[in-house]
């Protein structure tokens, strides 16, 4: 997608210098836009650890980029590095899934290789591989949830579609296109006039400060909201349909998101608006049912509450807005009971948030 | 209540020097405590106009005693400065029912004052009552919430009932003791354990700022979660009770809170957690039936939603969160119907939240 009028990945190979990694530092968007190298594994452990990266599929590509970056330097150490950085690369973020899967799929790739030119050579080529897959799931995902938005703008002859969104499912959190945000970008590609209202998304404020920002580079009429305001936009008609992305749905269709989401979900019922959830089939977990009693949730540092970040004249700070004489707790995530999604966007096209559902697009993963 | 282990109310006239009258600072709590002068009626026009005060309550008994400083100056000015304050104080917050409420009964009052020296006994024998009476009503929501926390506790067990409240309907929004929080300070009286999840209540952050602080400083155990924490909690069985306050109720019972109020009573109906509003039965709306077709919802400036306060070292700094290029919207209240109100706890009594409910408490409005 765009960000000041020229088109950007989230990670790629610096075109003239194969020895860097490239990736957008979203620690301090959107204040700031500035592109870190990265120049070694190490560079790209930190990245992952410091959150200069996120997003499941972003740190799954990041960590793959890394191994790359590993094998050029195993061309003159020896192979022993790349097996050092895949592990501290896994370690970097423990929860995070996709980043187990990306570090594995390029150790198994590398089971081939037979020289240190040809790790070099087969660590790039799967790190381009998961990068342009995951654009093409996304892509897919924004195909199938444009028909949703498309209907609705047919309802209301043409006047915007009004989308509330929560946190940051957004090209940034991916390669390009984003999850939840992939209908947004191919519907605005289309013609198909939308308005986005974008939660604020306490306490990391990925929405206020990511959802926000790939919304207006790219043009995409949108306002921000405080998390308490949806219900009450829902209530007086203003909002068509929720769409958010997940970090896990289960087989049975319960979702877990950015904490929050079950809230938004609720007010969504309670007032007849379509509530769908645009996921890549990688996230849904088949081997769990009943995600309220069955998912963990991660409980992150209460500092991510207590302090918010933002500009002051010219510089980035942190603010206190909690005394120390006050505790915190940071719950990160919510489930959402199948029973209140309308439905699910994934790459091979939109289903009932239900075992039924999902195994209608996932044949193979019948009978498990 | 108690900050720093000394009893205070919101606003007292200074008992050494009985021109002028003190209140608390709210603008810069819970980072500073500070007392502030109030020498004339200007500045007790200033002091609600800027926010150093708030709370429907509150406002009120600090344009009674500025009518009292009008009177003062009276003396030596003439009756003029009353009637002139009167109408300056009833503009410093438009939508503030309390506000012109108080000045009437002060104005009221005054008509039967023979000359300068009476008109400033009257005044400070309204602001006086005013405040007494506030306090009064305060303590008899108390005594009837408690009934609820207390019949919890034993159902517990003894073990501390968990009770989520939503912005500060605390003691520095009235004179003493609060709305909804007048029944955690008699339970805690009473020695019933609880234990209070605070949310933080963007974009003002009253929660995080003023009731975290009211409750750190009477020692009753709590913890700040952000506005998107709450459903999360009651699913997981975190939450025995919600308690908040409100700034209009219905006829009928539906409730007009602070922007998220209705998203907690959407969860607490759907995890079965009885969800009680503590209300002065002054701000019952006797004429209006349906609330959310028919209270107007107040929007305020973006920037409350903008920029954060919070300290940074020693200094009280506001930070810009969102960029220029996204607008924000700012809607201060929301409506919750009735039927998600378990129940209304007014200075008589606890109802259902309904007209044979409230007419049940208030038999003289019946028939109107």
């Amino acid at each position: 997608m765009n960000i000041d009028g020229q088109h950007y990945q989230t990670i790629w190979l610096k075109p003239d210098d194969s020895s860097v990694v490239q990736t957008i530092d979203q620690r301090i968007l959107p204040h700031r836009f500035k592109i870190m190298d990265l120049r070694s594994w190490r560079e790209g452990e930190f990245a992952i650890r410091d959150m200069v990266v996120r997003g499941a599929p972003l740190i799954g590509a990041t960590a793959a980029w890394s191994l790359y970056l590993a094998a050029r330097e195993a061309e003159t150490h020896g192979a022993g590095v790349i097996t050092h950085a895949a592990e501290r690369l896994v370690a970097a973020r423990p929860t995070a899934v996709n980043l187990r899967w990306a570090v594995e799929r390029v150790m198994q790739a590398l089971a081939t290789a037979k020289d240190p030119a040809a790790r070099v050579e087969i660590t790039r080529r799967e790190a381009e591989a998961i990068c342009a897959e995951d654009i093409e799931i996304c892509r897919g995902i924004g195909e199938h949830g444009v028909t949703l938005i498309d209907a609705l703008s047919q309802r209301k002859n043409g006047e915007p579609v009004n989308i509330l969104t929560h946190c940051n499912a957004g090209w940034l959190a991916t390669i390009d296109w984003g999850t939840a945000t992939a209908p947004f970008y191919v519907a605005q590609e289309r013609g198909i006039p939308i308005h986005v209202w974008v939660d604020e998304t306490r306490p990391r404020n990925q929405g206020s400060q990511l959802t926000a920002f790939e919304l207006a580079e790219q043009g995409i009429p949108h306002t921000v909201i405080v998390d308490n305001a949806g219900g009450h936009l829902m209530q007086q008609g203003l909002v068509d349909l929720l769409l958010t992305g997940t970090d896990r749905t289960t087989r049975t269709g319960d979702v877990a998101n950015k904490i929050g989401t079950y809230l938004k979900a609720l007010a969504a019922r309670d007032n007849g608006i379509p509530f769908y959830v645009g996921l890549p089939s990688t996230t849904i977990d088949w081997d769990t049912g009943d995600g309220v009693g069955n998912i963990p949730i991660e409980e992150r540092a209460p500092d991510e509450v207590i302090f918010v970040q933002g500009l002051d004249g010219d510089e980035i700070r942190q603010v206190r807005t909690i005394t120390e004489a006050s505790p915190a707790k940071n719950y990160a995530f919510d489930v959402t009971p199948a029973r209140l999604v309308t439905g699910l966007i994934t790459e091979r096209g939109i289903c009932p948030a239900s075992e039924a559902g999902l195994t209608s697009l996932f044949p193979e993963r019948e009978s498990r």
